[in-house]
């Protein structure tokens, strides 16, 4: 039975790293020793040594093992035995591209769906969707495929901010990107708010957190959906 | 001799589409007759007939006759028989993706090398770099290459904008954006603010409008640059 977390963000403002996410790890990884890191998004091009410490700290209140993907030689067979993945946030396409590279992708997917616990946090979040074309990053590297895990049936647009009324800068909004991707493509998109995430249990998929997310459908209006509602029904 | 104008954004803060650009326009088209436009960004995914209509109206000051690109047979060859070409905004993966499939990067990047009159605003400016990597712009669709014309030997970031200090939101400034670009990218690149644009003639590379712009390059601090700076030192 597929058990993800699918994060927004891996922090909110005035919180450390996790932290708002605590109550749900808890329980999430409730008698969990080990997890094993993909440090592979790189946040400010920072090293996989050091975002698995950053890692590592977040799980300490559990007093769980954080082990990055790059200490071991194998790093499929490190996905087929792993107890628990997760996957942290920067940048999407340098976290997609290096799947890629290391073959990871379709192992990564077939042990999610084999009952994998998974963990993502922003970018690690995008992947989830099938497609990480909502992504709100800088093509700074070019992967070989946009496709990503599938591992829930609509895209995910993380840390989803609302357009400020009273903006004078004339870049598009993320609701006028959103629309644009809508020109060309079919799949839904979740609009996940910092502090909002999805728990995916088997074929639910229920919004936490306290905020309403916004599902964007082609040729609908957009939709304000409360915490706690299941996604299942966009299968 | 190269001529581009390459511009930030088509319009700025309360004021109408290519307006603050108008007297630039004067000096840079004088004595054209036609533009060939190409409307493949397709902002808010509007069809290449409407996005000629908009360019149209904004060339109408200078009694200009604009033709889409979309309305000839060759586009080939409308591109080797044109007098002046603009390249609007919009989605730069659509522009670039649709560029490459019309088998345009080429005889576009040659005709401007002999001397096309070149003009790009946003998605359109972000494509005269060597390549579309410091761009905004949502991955909604995905491109045979991220290489693009290389008229100038640097990167554009358009409507760059500056970090919001009492900002709560955790996404990623656009100068970590690009600091993340300059792990994996030796190119320098110039965040031009709205209002801003480069005037290419020949080797000459300057900055005109008021504000300044913001030179990143890998491993030195960033640099604010004055209006009427020659960035062919990059070179």
């Amino acid at each position: 039975m597929k058990q993800l977390l699918i994060a927004s963000s891996s922090s909110i403002h005035g919180s450390g790293y996790l932290e708002y996410l605590q109550p749900a790890l808890e329980v999430f990884f409730k008698g969990v020793k080990n997890i094993l890191f993909l440090p592979y998004a790189r946040p400010q091009g920072i090293s996989f040594d050091a975002y698995t410490e950053i890692a590592q700290q977040g799980f300490d209140f559990m007093g769980i093992k954080v082990t990055g993907i790059h200490s071991f030689d194998d790093p499929i067979l490190a996905i087929e035995k792993a107890e628990a993945v997760f996957v942290g946030g920067g940048n999407t396409f340098v976290l997609v591209a290096t799947l890629y590279q290391k073959g990871l992708m379709t192992p990564l997917k077939e042990a999610i769906e084999a009952g994998l616990l998974f963990l993502g946090t922003s970018a690690g979040s995008n992947i989830c969707g099938p497609t990480m074309q909502t992504t709100n990053d800088m093509p700074i590297v070019d992967p070989a495929s946009l496709k990503t895990l599938g591992s829930i049936p609509f895209n995910i647009n993380a840390h989803y901010l609302d357009p400020d009324p009273t903006a004078t800068h004339r870049g598009e909004s993320r609701g006028t990107r959103i629309q644009e991707f809508h020109v060309f493509n079919e799949l839904a998109v979740l609009g996940l708010r910092e502090g909002s995430w999805l728990q995916v249990t088997g074929n639910s998929i229920v919004l936490k957190g306290k905020h309403r997310a916004v599902l964007l459908q082609k040729g609908k209006d957009r939709i304000e959906c409360s915490s706690e509602t299941d996604f299942s029904f966009l299968r």
